[in-house]
This record gives C-alpha cells, structure tokens and sequence, in this order.
C-alpha cells in the first residue's frame, strides 16, 4: 500500500483499522485517546510540528514552532474537556544548526500556559527539524462531570457552536507572507502564538455537549470530521470571522472556513441555552451558534449551498 | 546555544536544567519519567528512530524500523521494571514513498508481542522518516513490589549484573554490512528485532535492584549513566560476549562495550543472592555478574584499564 493511491484521511482510516484497540476509544489522527486508566480516563494525544510543513522558520521563530507544538497537543486534550498532565517533547533536527534555547523558550512558555510540565523525550540527529510532543492528560473531575466528550457524538437537533470567530491565524499568516506583519499585529500573534481553549473545553463538556473537535484542519474539514463520526448532517448558517481578517483578505469566509489552526472549538449540544449558561458561569464569552445537525446523514450544507472541501489535508 | 559547541548529552543536561518538573522524576534522554499519578507512579517514555541515522534501510526493513521504534520504548519502561500500557506512534515523512503496510507489520507485531496497544498518534509529511513513539507505563504492583528502578540508586558494594551477553546486535549489523546476514541469523535477527527485557526488568526490581538502564548506548555509555547519576565508581571484570560475536570480528570485546541496541539491562543490586534466587522463581536465566560498585565516585574501571567512551553520542 502506498499513499500516492489514498488520501492521507483515508490512510489514517486504514491503520486504524488495523491497530489492537484497548476497551476504549482508539485513534489515528490529530485527535486524542481516550482508554481506561487507573482512575477515570486517561487521554492521550501526539502531534507533530514540522520545518517547512507546518511552520516556515523564514516568518515565524523557533520558539513560535515550540509554542504551536506544545499548544497543538494541548488543543487535542481541550477538545475532549480534559486537563492536560504531562508533556513528552521529542526533537528530530538537524542538531547542530538549532539554537535550542529559542526552541525551548516556545515550548516551555506553552509548557506554563498551560500548566503541562515537560517531564522527557527524546534529541536525535535528522535533517529535517521535527518536533513531537505527545501529551497525557486527565478526563477527571466532579463527580456529575459528563465524560470526555469524543466526536462522535452529535445528534440530528444538535446545535452547533464555535467558542469564538475564525480566520485569524491564516490572516495572520498572510500578512507575514506578504511583510505586512505590522498592519495587524493581533492577527499575527494569532498565528504565532495560537491559544488552545482549556477552559473553554471544560465548560462545553460541563454544558453537556455532545460532539467536539478544535479547528486545526479548517471549520469546514473539522466539522466534517465530527458529522463522519456521528452519522449526521450539518447545516451551518453563518461562519464567524475574526475582526481585521476581512482587510487582509477579500475571501473572509474562505479564510475562516479553511484557514485552520484557530484551535477555537466546534463542539455540538442538545440544550444550547443550558451551554450558554455553563459559559457565562464560567466567566467565559458567550459560544457561538453556527449551525445544526440533521438527522441526513450526507448532509454538509453551507446555508443554501454545498459545505465547500476547504482545508488542508492531514498535515 | 548551538550544539557545535556542546556534546548532545551536555546539551540534555542543559534541556533538563530549563524544565520545571512535576514533582517527581523528570528527565529528557532515552530514559523513562516517572511521575505521579492517581494511583501510584505513571511511566512515560519516548524515542524516535530516524531514517539514515538509526536505521539503514537498505539493509533492514520498514517493518523491522516499526519493531525497532516500539521495542526501544517498551525497553525503556522494561529498565525501571514497569509494564507498558499504551502507545502513541507518530510517523513523519515522504508519505508517498512509504509502504505503510510494511511498516505497520513491525510497529503492531512489537505492539502485540509487548502488549502495548498503539492507541494513536500522528501522520505528517516529512522529506526524512522519522517515527516517534512515545508510551505510557505503569508502576503498578503487589503491595510489596519496590518502587520503580531509577538509574540514581546505585550505593558503593552494589554488585552490577547485565541479563544477558552483549554484541549481538553490533555483530548482527556487521554481518548484514558486508553481505554475510546467513552466517548467523540469529545475530542478524538480534540486530533487526531486538527484544525488550520486560520480565527481566520486573524480576530486578522485586530483587531489590538499586539502579537499572537498558543496553542503547552500549555497555560502557550506559553504565557511565548509572555511575553518574548515582555518584558512585564502577569496576567491570568481565564483558559477556554473546556466542558468535567473535567469529564476525577480532573484537569482540569492543561490540560489547560499545555496540549498542542490544536492549539488556544493566542493574546494580546490594544483595545478589536476592537477585538470582528472584531470577530463577521466575523462571528466567540467571543474570550475570561483571562487576561492582565503589565509593570511589569517579572511577570507571574495566579490570586493570579506564573503561573505555565507546558508544554512540545520543542517538
């Protein structure tokens, strides 16, 4: 089998397939795992960052790809409304041509951002710079916590939510392109310094949402992901773009639809008001409301036409 | 900081320094953390095996790069004396060049052989194939069983045992260098599947073992580590030799001592009788004694000479 015959998507459907599963949930994708542990659910989700794939080390700065690695993992374990615990943090470069200091600067930032300390990994020589982070995490809490929430669980009459507007990091990643990194510097860090959405995880899961994914690949593709696994349509009626990206760009919407790597998260819920509520508790800005799943499983619906196939390929 | 100026271990040691650490055992090499967990220490480990630096794949196969790649993690979890429990397997490179069939074959058989299910990862494009696997252990036991055996509790009288004869991986490398892989394939298939030593690992700890490394670096380099981290001075007397090894080449002694990758572990142990007798109520071969350590802190002594730096820098 090689891949110049199946798209990367597809290939990751096959190795799943052909991987022993634990009783639990089992993964091949920027996702996370959840399988049994000791107490509780343990979450597990590997991601990584490559020179010239993910980052162009020309625009953006060692410690930037340090901080979207360790932020990327973090993501993962937002996206299912757990804690992330530890971090394992393995360095493939070219070793002699790194400053590791820079490097280390961005994922020890991210490391204390997010309370993930870094306990190990690995430093090995490679021509390419390729930096793996996986990261274990902790589906624990109260007692009336709802469980981890994967993304196959929406259903038809399910609202669906962003916890906030798109499109920043790739306008961002624009402006950089185009030496217009000052016209927007928000925009900019967006995309140097992504936020992944703990707390915004949390209280979804808290809220009782039912599907849940962050928005790495792109709106369109992320939200395709969780209507795959959970057998539904979806309707989106409106795509929220992030303030400024209509000046970088003249195709907002593509941006916010297909850009990727926001990581704010697309999560689905029965009782939207009940989520609401959880948000505002929480001290949180209110979610918004994007769209609904329906009960035609086929459906992929952008208000009356076809939910475009924007967004990259697995990467 | 670049690393022309700094050995790779000196540059770990100074990754190590920028971390702030959970409140347990923390570490960056080819090692395992040890951290707390919600019932009793969790093991996290992570290694990845590169293309042209760790593997010739002109000489193995994809799937023995798999096999590698999880064995040497599990190996890692083996020489504290812990179980693997999960894996996450991260796999950067040409992805339209790779025969993922083939290279699954040897993660799973790995997988299934240590009972470590792959429970995710990650697919990216990449010009080098680099596979990152990172997993997730656990400490756990009988009431009685000692805690999990770090490289830092080696005290001066420890006797220092290996559990098996060394050389053979090196020997089997040689052989399949200089197109003689069928005059000992069990040399070769030392080199291609090397086994990790998870009962062996087990065994040592419920021994009462001090302090415990798997064989990666080779003997000289690993046993430097435990020396090191435990301020004690080693002596070896003798370096058992796998049989074959000096039918591929004059020194024997050299692939021993430097070679590498042949996933023994090396323990050191204040009672040796202890040892053995749990070696044998377990039903495992007796490991060997080379030798012991003193008070001396800076000594590193093969019989009468220095023991030699032989070994790879970090790999």
């Amino acid at each position: 089998m090689l891949v110049t015959t199946l798209s990367e998507f597809a290939l990751i459907e096959r190795l799943r397939e052909r991987l022993v599963g634990p009783p639990g949930e089992t993964w091949v994708g920027d996702d996370v795992a959840v399988v049994p542990g000791p107490r509780g659910d343990m979450l597990l989700a590997a991601d990584a960052v490559v020179d010239g794939v993910h980052v162009d080390l020309t625009l953006v700065g060692l410690d930037d790809m340090g901080w979207k690695a360790m932020a990327a993992n973090v993501s993962d374990i937002a996206a299912v409304g757990g804690r992330p615990s530890y971090a394992l943090v393995t360095i493939a470069g070219p070793l002699g041509e790194i400053d590791f200091d820079l490097l280390y600067d961005g994922l020890t930032a991210a490391s204390e951002a997010y309370g993930c300390p870094i306990v190990g990994g690995d430093l090995t020589s490679s021509p390419t710079l390729v930096v793996s982070v996986a990261v274990v995490g902790d589906s624990a809490g109260p007692a009336d916590l709802p469980p981890p929430v994967l993304r196959s669980g929406a259903r038809a009459g399910d609202v669906i939510f962003v916890t906030g507007p798109l499109g920043s990091s790739a306008a961002g990643l624009r402006l950089l392109q185009t030496g217009r990194a000052g016209d927007a510097p928000d925009l900019v860090l967006a995309h140097r310094r992504p936020r992944a959405r703990l707390e915004e995880g949390l209280a979804a899961r808290r809220g009782g949402a039912s599907a849940m994914i962050d928005v790495s690949d792109g709106l369109a593709a992320d939200l395709r992901h969780i209507a795959d696994a959970s057998g539904v349509g979806v309707v989106v009626d409106r795509v929220p773009i992030a303030l400024g990206v209509n000046r970088v760009s003249d195709h907002a919407e593509a941006l916010g639809l297909g850009g990727g790597e926001d990581y704010e998260l697309v999560f689905t819920a029965p009782d939207p008001e009940r989520i609401e509520r959880t948000f505002a508790d929480a001290g949180l800005g209110t979610p918004l409301r994007i769209g609904r799943c329906t009960a035609e499983a086929g459906e992929r619906r952008l208000r009356d036409a076809d939910l475009p196939t924007l967004g990259w390929e697995h990467r």
